[in-house]
């Protein structure tokens, strides 16, 4: 038996859970939150135990790592740190480079700096903690864990952009998808569920949440997702637009006076559910209001047609459908959402049983046992799939 | 019986019609190519007829007409001016001011100035062409048909974008789509060789030639269409890139040092299937050129993708198909790429019939019998269109 801690970390939160392997129990989680803010929160849970939580001004990314180590130790969750045998990293953007999750080398770790260009507010965060947790456990396997790695394989006609091919070569311009390990886990976990190899379905993979994508699976292949260069395309989220004509982003610069960077950021963080029903980017909040709320009820209504939009296609590019799987926030909670995205499915052989879709963020089959397309629920669990790749990445390294 | 000429005006060319109506046979037809530059080119087509052609320098927009209305009489093909009771514009962009095409005013006239920004390089020259045939027939009821109108009712959640709200509000920006004209002859077309009202059809048009668009029309209203807000959105194109990420856009523009009116440029004039292939804009070549040339075939191959791509996102929101109906250079002529696309949909019951598929821009149906879906070749015809939208406008107007 070894533990495993699976490291989440953002510009502002630090995410990690402590696993014990190969059993997948986990040991405790937690989150440090407004880091290098005043009033950062340090949280962890055990399972049967009371939330611990601390309040503290301006944890940085050392005193974060640090403080979650020592708590480990001081609260007897491990008697000893080396029981923690390997750390996994989640790392936005792996390029064409990391095709799979890697142990961490001094070369690696070059490379997911170098890679910032393509996720400038995540990778060399990512690369800072991997250095630290070195420092701080100098004994434990780091292993890097990219969210791009399942789409670095794409066929060449979804990866590559109809713009001039010297810029892939060039710069890199392709598609590299994000939530890679979301839609890994969930793909997994579905063929499981099902009793049948991965590697014998047709199957889509819907993870809707505050950011969303739309994986599609062809016999264990991912050949197609809704990321694109970066997480702002493919389907509209709670406030990224997803695709939009180009030209629109050049003449609203335009129009507004504003510079490309900024009419980007817009793109991000302002459109999406929020800029449409313009009262909210949470879809909760947008079905409690839509009923006397006409953009709210757009905005729902266009989230759920442009999630069929690419339900279509990927049947289209699938040239057939087994199997589709909502997980995250509001696929695993949004009731209401999967029935609205089913009901225009019909042609397609998915429906769903509304007894069965009653279920929030469990495990469940929810169409008709004799419907064509077997849609289910599945929670995502990246941080197990971060554990699972370590163990697996380091397991000869670790017989104790 | 009267004559009604049919003008498509581009910046350099001006394209004519002439119809007998309403038997809708064609009396004439001709180009002037080069215009504004040395070596114009003015040619006529008769029926049964050799063709005219004169050469001279620098024909401008007035000329060019002027030319056109006098060959008109001087080659006998009218005997007085008089006969031609309506001229009918193809218009670019008609915004959501015009939801149908229409008889040309003081105040149309205007309002089509006005709607210059959405399509700056045609709405002038379309204006002018208007304002000179006014002059040189005062008599002729000047009409306008917009390549926009069709679209205007598509449902709300799919003529907007997922952006902030108040940009549709203040700017204008949504879905504008293009080649409507096209669709709207193809689709009634296919309706009447199906011998069904369209308004009993699902049916995808797809207008494939050196730009191409999608469209679905369900039961008989539009409901999406690939074009955006510009025609550079959709599906990838000779030239155009169709959708990307926008996100892309800013990187590569940043990249390059170039501002976004040349990245939208590039987009526009060096993407699409020339981008791709580094060889040619035109399916024909690039189908001479696959067997040797990787590039080439990942071009065609990327295209009919895309094409696939909408194909299943209209099936997914139309919720079944009863026709698919290709036009346009590359729908009426490119026998293999229409089998390229119809071979990857297989699942929605698409299917053609090899010995059918053979041939080139003529109305046939190219499925079998007993195939789910109809496929269709059904060459457009944009002046006959326009004819009638002329006819359609002004026949109680003109009882001769």
């Amino acid at each position: 038996m070894t533990k495993i801690l699976a490291i989440n970390a953002g510009s502002s939160t630090l995410k990690w859970k402590l696993f014990s392997m190969p059993d997948e129990t986990v040991i405790a989680s937690g989150l440090v939150d407004r880091l290098n803010l005043p009033g950062s929160i340090f949280t962890v849970k055990q399972p049967g135990a009371e939330e611990f939580q601390e309040t503290k001004d301006n944890i940085d990314y050392h005193l974060a790592a640090a403080m979650v180590l020592s708590h480990l130790k001081e609260a007897g969750i491990v008697h000893h740190l080396h029981e923690i045998t390997g750390i996994g990293h989640r790392i936005v953007a792996g390029g064409e480079t990391f095709t799979d999750s890697t142990v961490v080398t001094d070369q690696v770790l070059q490379q997911i700096r170098d890679l910032a260009q393509y996720a400038p507010l995540h990778n060399p965060i990512e690369a800072e903690y991997i250095h630290i947790f070195q420092e701080l456990l100098p004994d434990a396997h780091q292993v890097a864990v990219f969210d791009t790695s399942l789409y670095t394989k794409m066929p060449k006609i979804n990866a590559l952009y109809p713009i001039p091919y010297e810029y892939y070569q060039q710069y890199g311009a392709r598609k590299y998808g994000a939530h890679g390990t979301s839609h890994r886990y969930v793909a997994n976990r579905a063929a499981e569920i099902l009793g049948k190899p991965l590697s014998e379905l047709k199957m889509i993979t819907l993870h809707l949440g505050s950011g969303s994508s739309v994986s599609a699976f062809n016999h264990g292949k991912v050949i197609d997702t809704s990321m694109g260069f970066t997480p702002l395309a493919g389907v509209m989220m709670g406030t990224r637009s997803g695709d939009i004509d180009p030209s629109l982003v050049a003449f609203l610069a335009e129009k507004m006076s504003v510079n490309m960077d900024e009419m980007i950021t817009i793109l991000n963080n302002k459109s999406g559910l929020l800029g449409v029903s313009q009262l909210s980017p949470d879809q909760r909040d947008l079905e409690e209001a839509e009923a006397k709320n006409p953009q709210a009820k757009l905005a729902l209504d266009m989230f759920a047609n442009r999630v069929v939009r690419y339900i279509g296609t990927y049947v289209a590019e699938l040239n057939g459908l087994d199997a589709l799987v909502f997980t995250a926030g509001s696929g695993e909670n949004g009731i209401g959402m999967r029935q609205r995205i089913a009901d225009q499915l019909s042609y397609f052989g998915v429906r769903i049983d509304q007894d069965r879709n009653n279920v929030r963020g469990k495990e469940r089959i929810i169409s008709p046992d004799d419907a064509p397309v077997t849609v289910m629920v599945v929670p995502t669990n990246e941080e197990l799939m971060i554990a699972r790749d370590v163990q697996r990445l380091t397991q000869h390294h670790n017989v104790l």
